[in-house]
């Protein structure tokens, strides 16, 4: 996909999705935990070096917690939510504004309420995310609030889910 | 400025400012013809390789008439207004998706009745803008719509002042 290929103009439609852009829902295959999540890539040209793309976690879902080399930086469009950063928790809302940076442990999560819905640029040129280990998981655990972050509800329904 | 020396989170105010964002309006020093608009920096980081900034034209105003090598890729996100990319003039909408290719002539024109604000996604190392000539001008008004688009009473207003 390359912007000189697509139309200059891409109307918005109805629930966060545009005319020609493909709505893709991540498939739960269960080799990264994570519930509800979508994605829809806004752009993408080489000539550009970066991609634009917007994600949605559905209402009680959550991305997959992981990190990279690459940087990511986000702003929410659509509903609440809290996101991890490193060892930084925080709600965010509307035009929002999270930095990733490199090799920073990330997940967002949607309000029990809505989807959370935002935006993310990133380098064309990225490597794949790591997931914690176990040992990793005890160590964020130990972090103020984490432990709660991670272990809501949902979280520790899709844990079991997955490990039937 | 870089992503690392900025806090991760940097929540958005209202009214479109941001938290530890630099809003920079333009001024009118007749260097190039505009009105009304300011830039904020929101994401600049030499890892990511490109910026997001939030453009906003006033009520009534306009982005200069320009183009370069350089790629531009937008999401409107407050307001209603035109948009003119190569030979097509588009009203276009919050989320709107606008794709302006290399070398192509573009302007943004908020309506009469609200600013018109959006993302615009570039690459870190970029060109700068050219202006049309007289001649690139007079061509542009030979396709259907663009001499109104050009045209309209802002314009006229902002040319006759800069003439003075």
């Amino acid at each position: 996909m390359d912007n000189e290929q697509q139309p200059n103009f891409r109307p918005a439609l109805e629930g966060f999705r545009w005319d020609g852009v493909a709505y893709q829902p991540y498939k739960q295959d269960g080799s990264a935990p994570f519930k509800d999540v979508s994605r829809q890539v806004l752009f993408h040209a080489d000539g550009l070096g970066c991609e634009l793309r917007y994600f949605e976690v559905g209402t009680g879902g959550y991305s997959t917690l992981e990190r990279h080399q690459h940087a990511h930086a986000v702003m929410v469009l659509r509903g609440h939510g809290e996101c991890l950063v490193g060892a930084e928790i925080r709600s965010v809302k509307p035009l929002d504004l999270v930095s990733i940076p490199s090799w920073t442990w990330h997940q967002f999560r949607a309000s029990e309420h809505e989807p959370l819905g935002f935006l993310c640029m990133v380098n064309v040129a990225r490597d794949r995310p790591q997931l914690p280990t176990e040992q990793e998981v005890t160590d964020l655990k130990a972090l103020p609030g984490v432990a709660r972050f991670l272990e809501k509800p949902e979280h520790k329904a899709h844990r079991s889910a997955l490990s039937i």
